[in-house]
């Protein structure tokens, strides 16, 4: 089988110009079919701010309402989007960017109201495999937002990590499917206040210990459960690190089985 | 050859909720394959407006700096075009939203700076045709944002209509073309104040002799520009009408040669 390389960047390398740039580049020469997934850093809040919409967050957690959800498919399906198709295409490298809406790529149903109603936050139970294949088949490079669409038509704000996963997970009975996870740090760190102590590989039996022993941070164990999962439902490798992962991938995690 | 329908919404009618549904049910209606091209109204104007940044204007035109652009990329390429996608979605039409930078499909380049400088305006110079043919191909109805990019990958504002009749034209190699124009009035008036003056046909003799006798309106002006250069390149059949134009084409106005 071909490998697919699916790629998510996030944080605050979208928001780095040069960084954004120097990553592009790698990600244009890729060879062969690819995914990029990005999410919106902080944009969607300042600009959020900026209209006047005050952000809503109950127990930690953003709300999205109505006027956070426009802003985010502003922000995320359309300018920051648009902006790295359009220099995706600069490298020719022929993209097109899409939500879940688009082509029916990313179906998801609306997060049940438990404890706290999240509001228009979706969790992902379709893939549209024959879609995203016809595109890549095409030599054409799918970029996604992190926006996700219900059978009925309407727009979710959607967990970035989960969308690279879910379609990494989704294409693996296609392709050998590599899942790459781009973000501020060079990968998971043993010592989160210590950038050089990337672990270089890491597997389930490790990730337990270190959560029992609460060195993993917050932020990163949601990352690192959509690694596991995917890695258990199909795809054949993980790997975490920085902008130029792409291209050094000697400095970085590997997720084991 | 097949039919192939090309139908422009713009002006009011993308801000006026109920209109714009009931014009998006007509549309999903349609049988055979279809394109849809929007502008974004005012919605634009409002964001930016809310934003801080300022319209700069230079003798009647809107001249689009980088802070004008990046709003139209938000709201006409982001929030305008994800939800008119989302909407078609839910209605059974399987719609996917693009800018000219997605799939390279509309080509442009920066207008030329003579008197006036426009900033980031495009004129196409290019359709993708296979792509679109391809989607069109697969049951997908493609949703444009009027929005092209140069070769070089650098996004520009362009004029809506123009990227409705670029695409029936570029189209009408492979399908028997037919443009409409969808807008606030019923279609092209003869007298501006009494909406039930509607032309039902209009040829290019009498438009030229409506221009002297300057009963047609500036607005007008370039619109039947657009239909009259669509015709003479290959495009079948043009109409112009309300939002009510695709499901009722008895009150509108259709171009003759």
């Amino acid at each position: 089988m071909k490998t697919l390389k699916v790629v998510k960047i996030g944080g605050k390398l979208i928001e780095d110009e040069a960084k954004l740039s120097s990553f592009l580049k790698d990600f244009a020469a890729l060879e062969g079919p690819k995914i990029l997934v990005h999410g919106g850093g902080n944009l969607a809040t300042e600009i959020a701010s900026r209209l006047g919409y005050e952000t809503k967050i109950i127990d930690g957690r953003r709300i999205t309402d109505q006027n956070s959800l426009d802003v985010i498919v502003m922000t995320y399906g359309g300018l920051i989007n648009k902006r790295i198709v359009a220099k995706l295409q600069g490298l020719h490298c022929n993209a097109i960017g899409l939500c879940g809406a688009d082509g029916r790529s990313v179906i998801s149903i609306k997060r049940e109201i438990k404890e706290i109603d999240y509001g228009f936050v979706g969790d992902i139970t379709e893939i549209n495999i024959g879609f995203i294949n016809s595109l890549l088949d095409e030599g054409i490079t799918p970029v996604f937002s992190a926006i996700s669409c219900t059978k009925e038509g309407e727009l979710l704000n959607t967990n970035g990590d989960s969308v690279a996963s879910e379609i990494a997970i989704a294409m693996s009975g296609h392709y050998t499917t590599q899942l790459n996870f781009c973000f501020e740090k060079r990968g998971v760190l043993a010592d989160a206040k210590d950038d050089s102590s990337v672990i270089p590989v890491l597997d389930r039996k490790d990730y337990e210990s270190l959560k029992e022993k609460k060195i993993i941070g917050e932020g990163m164990l949601p990352k690192l459960h959509n690694c596991f999962n995917a890695l258990d439902k199909g795809v054949s490798n993980i790997y975490l690190g920085d902008f130029t992962l792409l291209k050094n991938d000697s400095e970085c995690t590997k997720i084991g089985k």
